[in-house]
């Protein structure tokens, strides 16, 4: 350094030029191993088993895949009491939703009572959230019988409908199960929370409107039109109660009175003389094995795989988002992955026991926090209550009318219209809303299937796009510090005469070196012209790298190509701060030292302008050309 | 600040915290307008317009679209005489070229002269690249080739197959300039170098292999076995040119020299009586038109516009690069869309005029560089030598012996195969190697268009995995200065007792920020452990922003429910640097201003460590608590 420049700098004797270094050297092998993990195993599930005895090790293991011996072994009492109250509670939203949602996927209502049976029991076994309560779901049946009406009529070939049903719901667990076990559960990241809101509208849309035909079909009972929008706003306060405990105990039970109420109605009218249409006689008794409804042949075995894929996946964000939702307000953990083994294996089950798709619910998982439930127990009580009612009270529902079905469809999928958050979206950010919008549109006017894929393209193609176009940024200095930042976003930063400071915001690869090479170069181009104006000349191109997470050898290239071009321009390309793979790469693919040297590779911005500022004055004495400002420290 | 601190900082009385601001307020049109102009336009192609009057505004818009008038006005006969050598240069490479890969693409001889006269000429008045020699090459000749054969027999139906072959060039042009006018150029980085690299070497296999099997076919003609190797090694001497220029002479008139003295010998012996099959009458004249051969119809439309689209894409990304390639080694400057423009419209009319696809081949713009070329006149000068051919020196063509022509190829493929560049990707990159591999591997075993899409994808699949799995970085102190950095990296830095400072290292996005929910609890979690066995407690956790370049309405959740999880553990949350797009859309989001405050959000590192520990210690003057060690500036 040139001690003449010092006199600039307020405090130059601490100045020290800091060397950018590569990370220690790790083999290949190794890295592949911190990778995959990363990749894989990013809650590092095995850590708790670390160092312990084998049978600690044994017991740690048969909890972390059975979570009720966690719970169960100090169940008490006090938490029984919490878990009946709680379970008895969603067994009374369980047992009409479960009859509805079964309409709404083209089955026979009691499917719907079976599914509230078996899966709950063996969720109460695997699963790890305290809150869920396992069910059919709205979406999911909607999704699961729109797909198969495609090929098959529900209403001229039943039996056939019922057993592609059960086989998707195989397909469908089996796919969530191999999610977890092979830890590839962000798959369902990809459904980001945009497309779900903009889906689920579009979803109830449908439904609604379905339904809405069925409820203008009853042209003798007019009185009982009155009865829909009266339970809309009953049933309405479900999603209030969240918020509002005081009314959750009328709202959680409305479902269950509105079916009473009407049953009792039809029964002493005879509604069916009236040309009301009631459920009619339902078959007493528990599941049925239905293994040999499962078929893995023949024509439809290609829509049956898709419609498993399509609500597996459905079915598994929703389940898992409400395990996470619930999980993060009562302050402990559910697994991901585990949850999906638990959600799969729970399907595959109850494709065996005359069940159809189940998940966790969020109106009903919400209802049985608000009531209090403290372990997955409740849902074994819920459970019991759904097993005597399929023993015992199910004469009892056959003078229920299916009017009152449909509205508890449509009161439930009206819930899932969430104009808040999508304003909240258009607000932060409109792609986000585009995303959601064409979820929306899609799967109005297209396909569930297809709407869903053209959203989680458009937003795969988004982020494709950020890498594409990565933001070059240019940079300047905060006055009285050492600090650079981006001249756009802070309007008191200067820049330095005879350098151009640029941040690359993305990693470097194939993607994107044409775009950062052309990008680059006009800005050393503007950057000439301005010059030309101020009869100065650029010395330096420093590229702040600290944003440069990753590069490949396409990116190294691109460095090597800049560094030529500068040359024949007469700037000396500087790089800042790049990161740990970075630095290994650049100097890895630069073996002769002729790219990577101490005066071309800097630490700080700020380091590199002192230190090239120094240089630029002490060649200046003798030139007298550039007039460079120097920031003060 | 509490003043008592001030004695820990040396030059406490500059310590200043500066704030983060977001950057000014545009409109959203404003910037959607912004966005699409760095997506489409990032060269800024009308900058060069700008402030002219209209008839330069014209002058400079016809010498953008017809290159030409920008050199042909300047053209002299000194740069004339340059052209004329490096032309006919060219051309004596054109001509056995073009015969021997049309019949790689299974098409008759002739076409590949056809090929070499007409888009030559459409190229010289269209296109920005110097250097460029334009005609068939192989690659695309050989995709051509093999794909349409999947449908049509080239020796049974050779009518329909030439059709075929000519359509599938006009949708390659169409594509090709499709790609340029929509500014979709990008499309073809996704083709990256590794997956050339391997894509040619597998290429260069099947093409040898098939040739060898003709070669090996000469029976009665053993002594023209032996010619293989020498052409071999001869003609190897074109690759090798462009390194040594001495021997440049020889390796380039290499292929006519063995053409004419092959073709003599053949004549001399009568070789046809002793089984060696040679090319035959070949038709005399210039291009026949061809409008009446496209097939817009048919059951092999689909097929054709897949062999459009694929050829297309091959010869575009080697046009380009090629374009590219010596546009930098002689300064000056192609634009990508422009070009694409050129080459496409070229294949247009090219597929009007018997000719099939066409681009800058690679070995022969090399030639042509080194030959002297100074201007685009040298393809007019190579288009007047083959059309001097296709009139009056075709019959002499009939007694070259169809072997030559393999040699040709295979001459030409092997030098495709850059074991050297494999090596470099092996040693820089082992993912890109995988993908290397991959196209190599898929293109021998599967299909041309299979391999590159299971290439293409599996790199796109790498980009998504690095947004799905972001790195972060616990940062530590560089002791005597306000510099944080990767503790990992630099080994010199040291850990602020109370603070966990981790650098998220991507976008923040729906596909990972469960994946960062996660990870982030998992080092608060060890960090903890390890705080037990030291005796203090974490206080801050402290996110350096600085390479998170974007976020979306998922990421500003994440925030929210991070900060509440934190919360819970008594730990502050603690942003710094947050760039424009990501401190403006947390700030929308947070309206009611819980979430950003003055003292929980800072520029640098360096700020937040001090402005916090300075809070803590007053704190702990009455609790007695924590024993932090604040780093000295």
């Amino acid at each position: 350094m040139d001690p003449n420049s010092c006199n600039m700098h307020s405090h130059c004797v601490h100045m020290e030029i800091h060397q950018v270094v590569p990370p220690p050297h790790k083999s290949t092998l190794h890295k592949l191993n911190v990778r995959l993990k990363e990749t894989f195993f990013p809650d590092d599930p095995l850590r708790q088993f670390k160092g312990k005895s084998l049978k600690t090790k044994i017991i740690l293991g048969a909890k972390y895949f059975f979570p009720i011996l966690q719970w169960g072994s100090n169940y008490s009492f006090k938490l029984f009491k919490s878990d009946l109250v709680s379970g008895l509670t969603i067994a009374s939203l369980a047992i009409p939703q479960g009859i509805s949602y079964a309409k709404l996927a083209n089955l026979p209502p009691i499917v719907g009572l079976y599914s509230s049976f078996v899966p709950p029991l063996i969720y109460a076994v695997l699963g790890s959230s305290r809150d869920l309560a396992v069910g059919p779901v709205s979406i999911a049946s909607l999704v699961l019988g729109s797909m198969l009406r495609q090929e098959v009529s529900p209403s001229q070939e039943p039996v056939l409908f019922l057993q592609l049903a059960l086989t998707s719901t195989f397909f469908a667990g089996l796919f969530q199960a191999s999610l977890g076990i092979l830890r590839l559960g962000f798959i369902i990241d990809f459904l980001s929370k945009a497309i779900l809101i903009g889906f689920m509208a579009g979803a109830a849309i449908i439904v609604s409107l379905q339904q809405l035909k069925s409820l203008l079909g009853i042209t003798h009972f007019t009185k009982e039109m009155g009865l829909v929008p009266v339970m809309s706003s009953v049933f309405h306060n479900i999603h209030e109660s969240i918020r509002k405990p005081k009314l959750f105990w009328v709202s959680a039970g409305a479902p269950l009175m509105c079916v009473i109420i009407s049953t009792l109605l039809c029964f002493a009218i005879k509604a069916q003389n009236h040309g009301i249409s009631l459920i009619g006689k339902l078959h007493q008794g528990i599941n049925p094995s239905s293994w040999n409804m499962l078929k893995f042949h023949g024509s439809h075995l290609g829509l049956v795989m898709k419609t498993g894929l399509i609500t597996g996946i459905l079915s598994l964000t929703e389940g898992i988002a409400v395990g996470r939702t619930f999980a993060a307000l009562g302050n402990y953990k559910v697994d991901g992955n585990k949850e999906m083994m638990a959600i799969g294996f729970m399907n595959v089950v109850g494709s065996s026991t005359s069940c159809y798709v189940t998940t966790g619910a969020f109106s009903r998982s919400a209802v049985n926090n608000n009531a209090g439930a403290k372990t997955a127990a409740s849902n074994i009580v819920m459970s019991v209550t759904v097993m005597v009612t399929l023993l015992f009270l199910m004469p009892l529902f056959q003078y229920t009318p299916n009017v009152v079905l449909g509205a508890i469809i449509v009161t439930a999928v009206i819930g899932l219209i969430d104009i808040p958050a999508a304003c909240h979206i258009w607000k932060i950010d409109k792609f986000d809303f585009l995303v959601m919008l064409t979820a929306f549109l899609g799967v109005i006017f297209i396909s569930v299937q297809e709407g869903l894929a053209i959203a989680v393209g458009l937003s795969t193609f988004r982020i494709l796009l950020q890498i594409t176009r990565p933001k070059t940024v240019m940079m300047g200095n905060i006055p009285g510090t050492d600090i650079y930042r981006n001249l756009h976003q802070y309007k008191d930063a200067t820049r330095i005469p005879g350098f151009l400071i640029l941040s690359i915001e993305a990693p470097i690869n194939f993607a994107n070196i044409t775009y950062l090479n052309d990008r680059t170069l006009r800005w050393i181009e503007e950057e000439e012209e301005d010059n030309i104006k101020e009869h100065s000349s650029l010395r330096f191109l420093i590229l702040d790298m600290s944003a440069v997470s990753a590069i490949d050898t396409s990116g190294i290239s691109l460095f090597k190509e800049l560094k030529a071009t500068m040359e024949k321009k007469g700037v000396e390309l500087v790089l800042v701060n790049p990161l740990a793979e970075v630095i290994e790469k650049l100097k890895k693919a630069d073996e002769s030292n002729t790219f990577i040297r101490a005066d071309n590779l800097f630490l700080t911005v700020g380091e590199a302008v002192a230190s090239l500022s120094s240089t630029m004055k002490s060649q200046s004495t003798t030139t007298e050309e550039a007039h460079t400002i120097v920031p003060h420290y």
